[in-house]
């Protein structure tokens, strides 16, 4: 039976040890998940997003100094579907902790594992749930990219912000970006950059064009932030703040957990009923099956309706 | 009963409305691809992908544009999960139909919607379905941006494109991108850029770096294009069909169509085991499962766990 107490009274290596097995998949975890679970809620899930190059790192490593400035705690989860062999997210680990090491309020990690189809989004969740439990009231969450990344952000957190930057934007591709629409608070890092001032002023003009089936309860704000030397960070971690205060006094928090955990338990169940299918089936019958298919014999759809009734 | 003929007779509008009824999931979807699925696995599936500003579409443009040149059909399906309102999706199309409208050996499709988790993906492979059925030799799958959306193009495509541009390398998140693991060829696009060079060196020292765990059978060749005027397509296009041969003469081929058809029949199964036990669930007892995750009277696992038992 797994003992939440070290977790629960803040031990860091215990919820390092519980990260890995969710980042791992390993078995214990769900357990110690179910177990944590009652203990969640309170934190302030905020996903990150943008194209390579707008400093986005950066700009997590100054917001992350600023709210723990304001003495809440924060907990920051990199999710990059790197390949170890780059490096890359023990590279980016390092450049940021060097400014938040050392502090018990700070918790930093990176996923750099390229998981199954749909396993990264899975993990995030879960990670979240292991940070909430422990006590981090806001947990960032920095995605790389564009596509189904963001989709699963915006079913993860509950603020995302979506970052620009002068001249990633002048290509046909990254107003088609269509994140617009996740985005409930806009940032333009690099505003230092001259033609900054274009970017907000594109990213204006595509706001004022959507045409929001909703009435507009919340103004998406746009922030311009320089990360490099902290210039409107400030202003952006109000942003954030405010849109946290929005979908609690409008009843949207709620509304937005109720998606979340609709769309966790949707996601549990189909695993469970997979496994507990594979279980029942005969050894080979499911390679069987896909043998059929690669010679044409057999459809996916009629193989699964055929697998399924053996359930 | 779907009738297939109209489709493997080479009707377009026939194509166009299954793949509006795949883009939809639409009820009707699966039967017809499950008539269609005997006639696959003749089209050679091209993923495209690479970070906003590289000049993607162009290079899909002139890639289409080349192969055709050789007497093959190709079809090209730009997922974009881009929302309706910024209008990329469209404009994309127009901008890629100038060159290639009228031809009827060339077929473009643009997936503007934004799926559910996995949507994209599922919607994808079955467009792949119907146009290799059709008869399309070379399917272009172009898609925007990193992560998730290149696990799943690696698990549909038999080759994988990854486009650079000088100046999008320079970031860490841009070394970060861990693409290179998927990359069978790598492009330096915007060739003519005097900064090209250095992206070509970075790409090959990564490359270098790369301590691959099995033999190096294919070495990823990196070609160097400038779409817009067409420069390194005709090199790029043999780097493709090199590619094809390369997994043909290995018995690659073989092995990724079954790990392809493996993942398809696994996510069919688990959409569909899912599907049936909600039917058997009396109404509103998922609805007051979530409510109870709400409260945090239960967690996701064991309320997975419950619901799965009246399977």
């Amino acid at each position: 039976m797994f003992d939440p107490t070290p977790i629960l009274s803040g031990d860091r290596r215990a919820l390092a040890r519980l990260l890995t097995h969710i980042e791992n998949a390993e078995t214990d975890a769900p357990e110690a998940l179910a177990v944590l679970f009652p203990r969640t809620g309170r934190a302030h899930v905020i996903g990150v997003t943008g194209a390579p190059g707008c400093g986005k790192s950066s700009l997590v490593n100054a917001l992350a100094k600023t709210i723990r400035g304001t003495g809440r705690t924060v907990a920051v989860i990199a999710v990059d579907p790197s390949s170890p062999f780059t490096g890359g997210a023990l590279l980016g680990d390092r450049l940021r902790m060097r400014d938040l090491a050392g502090d018990p309020g700070v918790f930093i990690r990176s996923m750099a594992s390229r998981g199954a189809l749909g396993g990264l989004a899975e993990a995030t969740a879960d990670m979240v749930t292991a940070l909430d439990a422990a006590g981090f009231e806001a947990i960032l969450i920095e995605t790389v990219g564009a596509g189904q990344a963001e989709v699963d952000i915006a079913s993860t957190a509950h603020t995302v912000l979506v970052i620009e930057a002068p001249g990633l934007g002048d290509d046909v591709q990254a107003s088609k970006a269509g994140i617009l629409e996740i985005a409930d608070v806009l940032v333009v890092n690099k505003a230092d950059q001259p033609n900054a001032e274009n970017t907000v002023r594109a990213l204006r003009a595509s706001l004022d064009m959507a045409s929001d089936p909703e009435p507009l309860e919340w103004q998406t704000p746009i922030v311009s932030t320089v990360a490099i030397d902290g210039r409107g960070v400030d202003d952006l971690a109000a942003a954030i703040r405010q849109h946290r205060d929005y979908l609690e006094s409008s009843g949207r928090l709620l509304r937005r957990e109720r998606e979340r955990l609709h769309h966790e338990l949707t996601a549990r169940l189909r695993d469970l009923l997979l496994e507990k299918l594979k279980a029942r089936l005969s050894d080979g019958h499911f390679d069987a099956t896909v043998d059929k298919m690669v010679a044409r014999e057999l459809d996916p759809w009629n193989a699964a309706r055929q697998l399924a009734r053996g359930a």
